[in-house]
């Protein structure tokens, strides 16, 4: 926790906050063996980020205080990243990963080789995709709240969502066994597509092309989707 | 597992393997949901990779046969990683995913911010160790152990270590707060270092530029030592 994210119910009033969660408690107990009178970073969800003052800390709550937050948080990345659902435990670390990382703008798609049963899971609660997008943020001490898109079927992420997508950016669909690498440090306004692990079928793929994206590798080794998630970014921005 | 690795106390005779272990097994049967008569790719450690041939599998073993590896595994990245050791839950995954990437020469490094706790951890067991290298050559279809050295202390590691090193290689330290941004797409042998979670402490990072190191940089936003390798190797190489 490098950052502690104050939303809208932990700010008291200006200047001030509350926390009551025993996640945080903990951890600034804990990891930050926190006392009053101790300064940490504070930044306000979707706003400015500076120095409070830890000014009490008990079993059910810590109080800060501060005289003004005026930091910006870090530039985010230029992508939209479409992912194919991962499995469970996957997503939940993936989801801290691009955070972190400052993807800003995601959609988790339904593909051919997405298990049908991962659209059940419990990660997929908006409070528990809330919950790892904040320990991203934290990580990462931004404040700007991704948003996810869930879309549940390739036809309908074609009809309704493709078009628009590709109007704001360059469309990069990373499949093994394309033509080109994928490009470095690009910096441009991007659409990155990423498939599951077995990867798109090849419909989907030629789909994604025929709408005009561009295919590209990352070379011969296998990776798992986080691993191959960060290696993608990492190299694109 | 996308590629079977066998060890020499896996292979009974020349052109066929006895696998006797039950996380290989179990995975033939749950995953690949493997029959006797399927083709699975399977490559020997330190050597070459092909296709075989499921002849048998039962609760206990399972058998494989081959006409021919001829197949060798990817490159490579022309890299010693020498990485602070972190925490033991961390290291397991960093493990994996760096050997998925193609790291084959690692230093887990003593440094002023490593807990010497980690020192004791079961997962630094050199069988441990070793389980951690076989998921990540499983994962991206390779052969090759990488190496993993343990140096307990930093100034132990400037003396008997370091200069060996950098007369291999380039020397980058990864620190937040260097002047550079880390290099993209460089082909040369390198010698990356990386800090543990709260960074080297600037005696350290002096110690490693005053024995002909480049500092870099990451950017602003404050990762976790498994995204930071990843995001760092693929940016590199």
């Amino acid at each position: 926790m490098n950052l502690i994210l104050l939303e809208p119910h932990d700010v008291a009033q200006n200047g001030q906050a509350l926390l009551r969660d025993q996640r945080r408690l903990t951890h600034l107990r804990e990891v930050h063996r926190a006392q009053p009178g101790d300064t940490l970073t504070v930044g306000c969800a979707n706003g400015l980020i500076g120095k409070a003052e830890l000014t009490a800390i008990g079993p059910d709550q810590a109080t800060l205080r501060w005289e003004h937050l005026g930091e910006p948080p870090p530039p985010a990345l230029p992508v939209h990243l479409v992912l194919a659902l991962p499995r469970p435990r996957m997503l939940a670390r993936t989801l801290e990963h691009v955070t972190a990382l400052g993807v800003k703008r995601m959609t988790l798609l339904h593909t051919k080789r997405v298990e049908k049963s991962y659209w059940q899971s419990p990660e997929l609660r908006p409070e528990k995709i809330h919950q790892h997008l904040v320990l991203g943020l934290e990580q990462a001490r931004d404040t700007v709240m991704p948003s996810v898109t869930l879309v549940k079927g390739f036809r309908a992420f074609l009809d309704e969502h493709l078009p628009a997508l590709l109007a704001q950016g360059r469309g990069l669909v990373a499949h093994p066994g394309m033509a080109s690498p994928c490009p470095r440090g690009i910096n441009e306004e991007t659409v990155l597509f990423i498939g599951p692990e077995g990867g798109f079928i090849d419909w989907e793929v030629d789909q994604l092309l025929n709408a005009g994206c561009e295919g590209m590798h990352l070379g011969p080794r296998i990776l798992r989707v986080e691993t191959a998630v960060t290696a993608l970014l990492s190299r694109l921005f």
